[in-house]
């Protein structure tokens, strides 16, 4: 086997690297179109265009009105955008999240009364138990439409069916809105995002996870949704995210959703091709190996392992060394050394979770470069 | 007279180009080294070195410990930070500002039970009134060191002493703490920084503001300072800013902040004698108009203006055509029709807020574009 050229980046859920053409679309905002875009002058209302346009581009992706679009500093902060914004305009409400949720949904989530949905052992949600959990008082759901650990891609079309019941049973009894909102951070590389197809009134994408910029981000609001700013002043965003906008990383979020976005079938398809080369190899080679989540309904660029009795910060550790990147899970949990809430909730114990490694493709990822990988777990393992 | 090359910008208060060095200094970070810095892999460890290095050197300019340095997206960001932050962890407590903060200080500070300071026709705050304002259950009072809009800038010291007996009054009677933040966005290219010397607790710096990248920011946090975050997620920023570390902009702002810093008594005194070039030359030839706020307390880049009996719009326009690029007081309040609130508090009947403007200068700007800015005033006037 030729060893393909090091290292082999596989934590594309983590950080993508920022699209050539992206960053050429970027440049000239840092540099000669500095302006600030809420100025008077030619100059500045070019730039204002600009942004115009970024948005209109955004809002085509999702089948939403450029009025729809917020954007913001990544997908953390529209995450708490969504999650405080209405909670609290509605102090008296509670939250219903899946039992998986990033940390930036979970940890906003838990300040307020929060239902947690249980979800089932391949990582995707019980819809009987949102069902229960849905009662008089919640006006907002939250379910991400792919998990970023274990890659496990939710129902959220059927999620919406029992969400948009839940309204109808309660019409006449209250006049207390229920909103759906979903984490779309790892989705928007390879899945659709129409807004009204999938049933969401809030939906986040985050430009770092697409070959954007990092803290760039968009929280879409459906038109009429009721939700308070984190941030005030200026007014910028339609008074729900001041400050002087980041012309480059929004015009640079704008380009790479419309490449992932207009790439998506196809690059899906490759990947997914690699995702069960990878799957069979395991299979074939080190049966002791576990794979976590579910097969039919998994994100193509997602594999989650567990390689029993081994520790996974050691093996990481090793295959550093041999010049694969991965991670034991999220990375983006910045000092967190508990067992993953994710992997807890799929029933892996925590010995299980902490002998359990994630590797993500990308862009770069091919068939050698996962051969490689294969080869290299079966050298480490035995 | 020979004239500049156009167009002549002079709104370096709501915007500064990227400095060419800061650039080169982010570019890595947005294309080879694009790795999440909370991943454990050599290349993301050798990322969260460089967000160490950098936190280490904006600390150096602050006085300050590396522990107390919080990156933000911006300014508008941090300053909501210090201001939510302290006033939900104090939620009895009181907030004192100046009559003339920024929105982002502004707007936020106006959630909670808000006293108001007084500023003389100068726009420095009344430091009597201060003493007033504060009462037993203050705990956060916020002056900006420089206005925004006619420069002045504010006596901290005098104010940080104010605060201190105010803590000494009140030391038996309750052990609520009371802080004293400043915003430091229009400070940071021309004053001195050191938080100790300045007497501060919070400080804001805003990174597009001192040639570095938009949304950049920095909160300082004096160690000890309790205030609950913005954004909760994944624990950054020692768990008081969440979301993936945008590391180009990090360092992109460590690196122009050293620029402006190590240089600031050199191009401060260069835009001094360019600032009193412009006031004696308006003087003399424009008589007719004034000069706001105060020639003895000034940032040395601002300059701002009421020329009477004019439109101050349809003179921008008339200037942005002759390629000169200023602003009617601030650009950052996005779509705001109301007089500027400064203006009214120094006293400016609305009639002259309307025919006020402001020129900003910076880096770029020369003797030979500041005639030609009075040659046009002149023409256009007369």
């Amino acid at each position: 086997m030729r060893q393909p050229s090091l290292p082999v980046y596989l934590d594309y859920a983590a950080a993508t690297p920022i699209d050539p053409y992206v960053l050429k679309v970027m440049t000239p905002l840092m540099t000669t179109q500095f302006h600030n875009p809420s100025a008077t002058y030619l100059a500045a209302r070019t730039v204002r265009e600009y942004i115009d346009d970024a948005r209109h581009r955004v809002a085509h992706w999702l089948g939403a009105n450029s009025g729809e679009i917020i954007f913001t500093a990544g997908g953390t902060e529209a995450n708490n955008l969504a999650i405080h914004g209405v909670m609290r305009e509605f102090p008296n409400g509670n939250i219903v999240i899946s039992a998986i949720e990033h940390a930036s949904v979970r940890e906003p989530a838990q300040k307020y009364d929060c239902r947690v949905v249980a979800v089932h052992k391949d990582g995707q949600i019980d819809l009987q138990d949102l069902e229960k959990k849905i009662d008089d008082k919640t006006v907002l759901v939250s379910i991400m439409q792919v998990n970023n650990e274990i890659g496990t891609i939710q129902p959220l079309r059927q999620a919406a069916k029992v969400i948009q019941a839940a309204r109808g049973h309660r019409q006449h009894k209250n006049t207390q809105p229920l909103y759906f909102h979903s984490d779309a951070c790892q989705a928007a590389n390879y899945l659709d995002l129409h807004v009204s197809r999938l049933g969401v009134d809030l939906l986040t994408i985050n430009g770092g996870k697409i070959y954007g910029p990092k803290q760039s981000g968009v929280l879409y609001v459906h038109s009429g949704t009721r939700l308070l700013p984190l941030i005030n002043g200026g007014g910028q965003e339609r008074g729900i995210r001041s400050g002087t906008e980041n012309t480059a990383a929004i015009l640079g979020l704008a380009a790479a959703l419309d490449i992932v976005q207009s790439n998506r079938q196809e690059e899906s398809h490759r990947l997914s091709l690699l995702q069960t080369y990878f799957f069979e190899g395991l299979e074939k080679k080190l049966p002791a190996i576990r794979i976590n989540g579910t097969r039919n309904s998994r994100l193509v660029n997602n594999i989650h392992l567990t390689v029993p009795k081994t520790d996974n910060e050691r093996l990481l550790m090793e295959l550093d060394q041999r010049g694969i990147q991965a991670t034991a899970g999220s990375a983006c949990s910045a000092s967190e050394e508990l067992p993953s809430h994710t992997l807890k909730a799929i029933g892996l114990s925590d010995e299980d979770a902490r002998s359990s490694l994630r590797f993500s493709m990308g862009r770069q990822t091919t068939k050698r470069q996962m051969r490689y990988v294969i080869e290299t777990l079966i050298t480490l393992v035995n």
